[in-house]
């Protein structure tokens, strides 16, 4: 099977469930017949990951935004070129906890850099490559971070932001989704985990479709 | 004292002596009256030497050169905006061993980087900020690998490099040096460790009178 694989992420906010559904998901296309990788960002690799730990230790407050900012994208360049590429390359279709629209949501809405800077890198790092299909877990952000809160352990240095923050990135979110209706897909995830993997499932399945009928 | 401080750096391929020649630099510009402050890149601040470590570890190969890159310009951003700009501020001198100029050098010249690509993050992470003063120290690539071979340790992951990436990254520093003469002096680093020492405190001398005779 020559044929490329696809590029899927999953976004929202903390505590929007993302993180949960994407094992069902990887099942649901495992059953189709088709080879998975499912991976998360900050991270994915073993560089990757390192500069994961960095970005999320409440010890680097104080770190700077364009800091922030080049440290994701360093660690998105090698994730990409170690392992989501190679995997789409031999046919095998990408389940990826947040990508850039999470930089666009999180740096951009949250921190308030300037959309233009994240382009700039995304371009540089991604050249043409975008997710081919974007599922957007939304909830108001007071009933997610009361999720993030009920999870055991200290808060990272992301969860530890203000509902302000959150806010906005759920704001970039929405008017992402509603710029590009054709890649993006709004899930409900104010319902119970058994009817939003049902709610997932059902979209999935349908763009697995879409892709079969036109080949 | 309100008057901005100066930026220095010292750039010159392995072997050619910058390292050693900060420390009487500095010496030189305290006997003068001067607050300094003497640093290095990669590295500088406690997260960008997190950075150098992962940077220069012989176990990074493989990374690619965009991510090279913008980790590079992440230490820096952290580097710049923890210690550069506040000593600046204060009216501290600053000599850096190693600065952009490297960037320019190893990843462009050396790995073959687009300069536009170096100039979209150095202004992204700079905005306006060029050092004053760019002290380049040349000599033929064999003598300073020679040099640099002697030194006790293992070779990390630039001092590795072949000999045609150092050609490359000391033709960039010669062209830079000749496009912007008012910026840099070229020292010649063959001679021995006084007459180099000599050489780079004439120069030094000559730019801190130029800048009070202007004042």
């Amino acid at each position: 099977m020559a044929k490329r694989g696809r590029f899927i992420t999953l976004e929202g906010i903390e505590g929007a469930g993302k993180s949960t559904q994407i094992a069902p998901l990887a099942e649901l296309l495992r059953a189709r017949g088709l080879e998975v990788l499912t991976t998360r960002e900050p991270g994915g690799s073993p560089l990757a990951e390192r500069l994961r730990a960095l970005l999320l230790d409440p010890d680097s407050q104080g770190m700077s935004e364009t800091t922030e900012l080049l440290l994701m994208f360093a660690a998105r360049s090698d994730h990409l070129e170690r392992r989501i590429r190679p995997a789409l390359k031999v046919g095998h279709w990408v389940l990826c906890d947040r990508f850039t629209d999470a930089t666009y949501a999180y740096q951009g809405g949250g921190r308030g850099i300037d959309p233009a800077r994240i382009g700039l890198l995304e371009t540089l790092v991604q050249d043409e490559l975008r997710p081919d299909l974007t599922l957007v877990f939304d909830l108001p952000t007071e009933l997610g971070l009361g999720r993030a809160k009920s999870r055991a352990g200290q808060a990272d240095r992301f969860e530890s932001e203000t509902q302000r923050f959150f806010e906005a990135a759920r704001a970039v979110y929405l008017e992402r989704a509603r710029g590009n209706p054709k890649r993006y897909r709004v899930i409900d995830a104010t319902a119970s985990l058994e009817a939003v993997t049902l709610a997932v499932a059902a979209e999935l399945n349908a763009f697995v479709d879409s892709l079969e009928s036109r080949s």
